[in-house]
């Protein structure tokens, strides 16, 4: 056995103690299982006329863009995608990336260096803390949503004289709540640094998410990314904000120079999401009627975003929740340490506009006599 | 104007001024320009069978995995692409990520921390460069292939007790050269070491790969990446390894488990590409055929993957060449700094099966010509 070898096995034996290893499990196509689970939250990605424009995409355009971007891999599809996204969230300007993982890496990259301040809550998304990482900023993370540790954190920036940059998720992945932009983007404009917001949990559910709702977006001191895979059903990830900027990313943002483009099938399902948004503003308000009515039910704080997080006393009362719900016919997720900020297992419910009436009643009931007996 | 945005207008006034501003350009779906220029080096992505496979799963399977692999973004579809990847190449076990910058940083990232020591050979690739920062691995940069560095490095690593890792491509991506793979894994097996070979620009060229042709896969001590974007005509990226490795990355690699998985169509665009290389083994011997005899008239050297790499006087002339060849219907690509390692503009042909004899012939007069004019 080689050191790698040993080494590979010892961290397997680790995670085993501790109860810890994750297996993937593969789904089929016609698995009848109601996935309560997932980021569709419009239900969009399952869409007959999303999944026919997608389909339309990959005969008309070929399966992939087949080159970075700069060189030839940029299709007037990549472009349709960027005026109607920037359109919608009230940008002056969007790019689009292969993921919404990269969206963050490129932004944070390609803006931040050794000499910027970048003032991160603690509970951002495993992609903008890899970006801070990369891009070797001197970091600074805030307790999450304190707005008074951030005025702080910009008033000691400013005195340094550094180029500052605030990193929050409008809502948040693991439990739920909003960010306060209002006063964030406030403290941004005052200080003279930059709030960069992650809508990946807010477009759609919010409609055109929470920093156009709330009236901040095309202010020059906010930019956004968000991801095409959520709401959007599709893949890849965009970064909205000012015409400079993205040329700017487009010129230094490697993650965005040294990747093929996204493929034409996601860039079209992602485009055919988006009209559907637009079309059918009943899509984020089912989602938005059904989030408050389960929280209720289940007793727990009504989140901002689609997603549902109930606290479960330890991992393996959370596995075996997920067990049973599947076994009624459910999928439903189960987030344990490492990926949870706090330590606290959770159930979380994805509510989703794509699962019709009947089905989403019957699976509100399995829920709640669910919930009860494994909390 | 904020300080943000002085910032961006300096940047962009810099790159304007050194006359390196990219910018965006988007084809047409029936542009009927050849593109000599993109990675489709057997032009699957434009296969009528690979495109229907890609339509087909958008059907199917829905336009989004919509979810982490790890939480319900597994399908059946891509277990089955990680087989016969893993098959083909030779290797125990596979995983797909969505990218191929996402392969190189999952794999390096759940290996290498602090205490690990990387020897990079300077030619890698953007995406194994952020690897190794985000990594914080102790990081030896090697010259260009160059075994002896290699050698002392690995060494002087064992002298140290550093776990110790080498990163190559098998085929690199500018100046088109093969890694001295049988040496380096030799010196990686004699001292303990892992060996990780990009095999971007080798899958599908070289029908498995360099490292499987060499009688390389399957060792303990070496790991391969790749990319399905190039020859295999979709998105994404794979880990090729063995069975521990698959499961530790699950477990531990932060790109893929905080990422979505690929998306249907890219996935099921990737495995009828496989299917097609084992199929016909005459693409990849079509693209080194037409490489050998474009290399020879041109005068350059005989690259080992499917792209040409012809040294320009400077980035003017580059850029002059590239403009007459679109004229001539051609897209070739221009590579200028900051994205050579050595500062040399180059001209880049990439040879392709996907072009018809005829349409070959012609274009090969083509550029004869205008390398003559503008070199």
């Amino acid at each position: 056995m080689t050191t790698w070898e040993k080494w590979l096995e010892a961290e397997a034996g680790q995670r085993e103690a501790a109860g810890l290893t994750r297996r993937l499990r593969a789904w089929a196509a016609d698995d009848a299982t109601i996935d309560l689970a997932g980021n569709d939250y419009l239900g969009l990605a399952r869409d007959p006329e999303v999944r026919r424009a997608a389909a339309d995409a990959a005969l008309r355009w070929g399966s992939s863009a087949s080159a970075s971007r700069l060189v030839t891999g940029t299709f007037v599809l990549h472009e349709e995608l960027e005026l109607e996204l920037a359109d919608y969230l009230g940008q002056p300007a969007a790019l689009v990336l292969s993921t919404g993982y990269h969206a963050n890496l490129a932004v944070v990259t390609a803006l931040a260096d050794r000499t910027t301040r970048v003032l991160s809550d603690a509970h951002i998304h495993a992609s903008l803390v890899d970006a801070v990482r990369l891009s070797r900023a001197r970091l600074s993370v805030v307790p999450h949503s304190d707005v008074d540790a951030v005025h702080a954190g910009l008033a000691a920036a400013a005195e340094a004289g550094e180029r500052a940059m605030v990193l929050v998720e409008s809502v948040y992945s693991v439990l739920g709540d909003a960010a306060p932009l209002v006063e964030l983007a406030a403290l941004c404009e005052q200080y003279d640094a930059l709030l960069v917001v992650d809508e990946a949990h807010g477009v759609g559910v919010h409609g055109p998410g929470l920093v156009a709702t709330l009236g901040l977006a095309g202010l020059p001191h906010v930019v956004v990314t968000a991801t095409l895979s959520k709401s959007l059903g599709a893949q890849g990830g965009a970064m909205l904000g000012s015409s400079a900027l993205r040329e700017h990313l487009v010129n230094r943002a490697r993650p965005f120079i040294f990747d093929t483009g996204l493929a034409p099938a996601p860039t079209a399902g992602a485009l055919a999401a988006l009209r559907a948004i637009r079309a059918r503003p009943e899509l984020g308000a089912t989602v938005r009627t059904r989030v408050a009515s389960l929280a209720d039910i289940l007793g727990v704080v009504a989140p901002a975003g689609a997603v549902l997080s109930v606290p479960m006393s330890s991992p393996q009362a959370a596995v075996a929740a997920q067990a049973a719900a599947l076994e009624a016919g459910l999928r439903v997720g189960c987030f344990r340490p490492p990926s949870v900020p706090d330590g606290i297992s959770r159930l979380r419910i994805t509510v989703t506009a794509g699962v019709p009436e009947d089905d989403w009643a019957r699976a509100v009931e399995v829920l709640v006599d669910l919930v009860k007996e494994h909390q």
